[in-house]
């Protein structure tokens, strides 16, 4: 067993197989894990960390496999974190993820790892976070986190990357409201993916004009057309989402970050945030689990209804936090 | 203000507006209203619970509609929670129901309620659970818990329910085989609607061998086809349910539950377990939101790469469990 600095020095040094392991015990929540984790922080903050999602069928995953070709090209390392939480309902995202694979399979300035939240409800951002904090100290110069599924959960982890990208497609008519919603809020550049098709024109005009009806004190964000099959549009993308990381960088609410460019510090805040909170979450869901278990009893008194899961839910709550206050 | 004794004869008489008070109440997390809830509960138990989920576009909320009108016939009352997470990809949940609503707002034997997340994670199941014992108190016969998304956590509500109807429509294809994953584990009935669409008998045997391929033990899953928007194959349907419930009742491990017949003990076990974790995690929640709340500078430490999240964790942990321990 390797200590924590020996594997930290390794993964900074950018070798995959301590890092995949490293990856691997996070997932399973070993506590030397996260030491490693604490050696690694410091070294993080580096990589420009673009979140992907939008609509299924918009044809999401070829907009990030133009993209990586487009940084292999510039000479850049690229990352990838595909988020799927494994609706049981779809399951497209394996295959297409292994096609991908493939493709890159030879290049070692690709590094390409799925995350399925195997059953653990809201440890997705955790992980996630874990996941990219790690190709960051890997030294990959971009890391893109790409959403399979459309869920609530997707649309959190999105948001926390420095730049939001938000995917969509022509010819989805009322869809575009329901878009609306959560998205536009999230999104820091649209993406108008096989604007070859009929109705690309109007997309563009309906999401501009969404656009338009928000705060007058709102961020700019740019609408981008691709043909992502084709690579069309693919610079123009990745310029625009350098140029919204650079106005974060620029923004006068900007702090220093450890690394080069950072985001506006309200950002950097709001996801230092969320990465605090689930970690914390995923302690307390733990903690829950354990004490669950060894007062199956309660459970039991429950289930003959001679106990209410209020008062059940009170009594563990109690012995969780006495328990843990003792340690 | 109605003291707890008073809105549990309300709610027990069925005063809906004292019940849709209470359920507010409860999203509120009023710590009055579990008070109501504690008293409520050994009156609770009696509704037959319907849990139905399925593909997107397969007709879920036409096959509730159907059984609705099916056990109204039948003189029973009816009450239907729609579970939709609100996921900003889908807007079309909210029409459809206010257009059931409308169907059914002159009969007084027929209350709906639509449940969105409202955006805090893990909340649903929790929130569900405490609207069926309500209705189940209110003295509904038939409780329909319906989802309207197709996420992990809608399979997680309706895996809750005392039978669990799985719906789905000829000609999906491979996607037959995408649900195979989570999906037939927790399908007590599966309905293959549409079923005068071409397919339908290949969507059957599908199915069938599907289920042919379960471990031998397995608890028998009856296919039922219909014609909702018709009315076909609703009365079969329904029968299946009760088949599926009474099988529950007469299991060697089935223990004498509160109300007439109750499913197997395993499966109360699980319910059980699954209500009490989340009521626990829901509090254990809040518990981390307050102390985030206060404790904003250690956030600010994070967020500045001052300190790692992962130590912050650990020092709110801290504060959380030895906060709780002291009241």
């Amino acid at each position: 067993m390797p200590t924590a600095d020996e594997t930290a020095a390794l993964v900074r040094a950018g070798d995959v197989r301590a890092s995949a392991r490293l990856m691997r015990d996070l997932d399973d929540a070993r506590p030397g894990a996260v030491d490693v984790m604490k050696r690694l922080y410091p070294h993080t903050g580096r990589a420009y960390v673009l979140g992907i999602t939008g609509n299924p069928g918009a044809g999401k995953s070829t907009v990030v496999d133009a993209l990586i070709d487009y940084y292999r090209k510039a000479g850049k390392r690229v990352g990838v974190v595909a988020v799927d939480p494994s609706s049981p309902f779809s399951g497209g995202a394996i295959l297409g993820d292994r096609i991908r694979m493939q493709r890159h399979a030879t290049d070692d300035g690709v590094f390409i790892r799925s995350l399925a939240t195997r059953g653990h409800l809201g440890g997705l951002s955790r992980s996630t976070s874990d996941v990219v904090a790690v190709l960051d100290a890997m030294g990959f110069d971009v890391v893109i986190v790409e959403t399979v599924g459309v869920g609530q959960d997707e649309v959190d982890v999105v948001s926390q990357a420095e730049t939001a990208v938000v995917v969509t497609v022509p010819g989805l008519g009322d869809e575009i409201q329901a878009i609306k919603a959560g998205i536009l809020e999230i999104a820091d550049v649209l993406v108008v993916n096989k604007s070859d098709r009929e109705g690309a024109d109007r997309t563009v005009r309906d999401l501009t004009h969404m656009l338009e009806l928000r705060p007058h004190e709102a961020e700019p964000v740019e609408i981008v057309r691709t043909v992502a099959t084709m690579g069309k549009g693919i610079d123009e993308l990745a310029k625009a989402c350098e140029r919204h990381r650079e106005r974060g960088a620029r923004a006068p609410e900007a702090e220093p970050a450890a690394g080069a460019n950072g985001p506006t510090s309200e950002r950097r805040r709001r996801r230092a945030l969320a990465t605090v909170r689930e970690h914390v979450l995923d302690t307390m869901r733990r903690a829950v689990d354990e004490t669950l278990a060894a007062r199956g009893e309660l459970v039991e008194r429950v289930a003959t209804r001679a106990l209410d899961p209020y008062s059940a839910a009170d009594e563990l709550v109690r012995a969780i936090t006495r328990g843990r206050a003792d340690e």
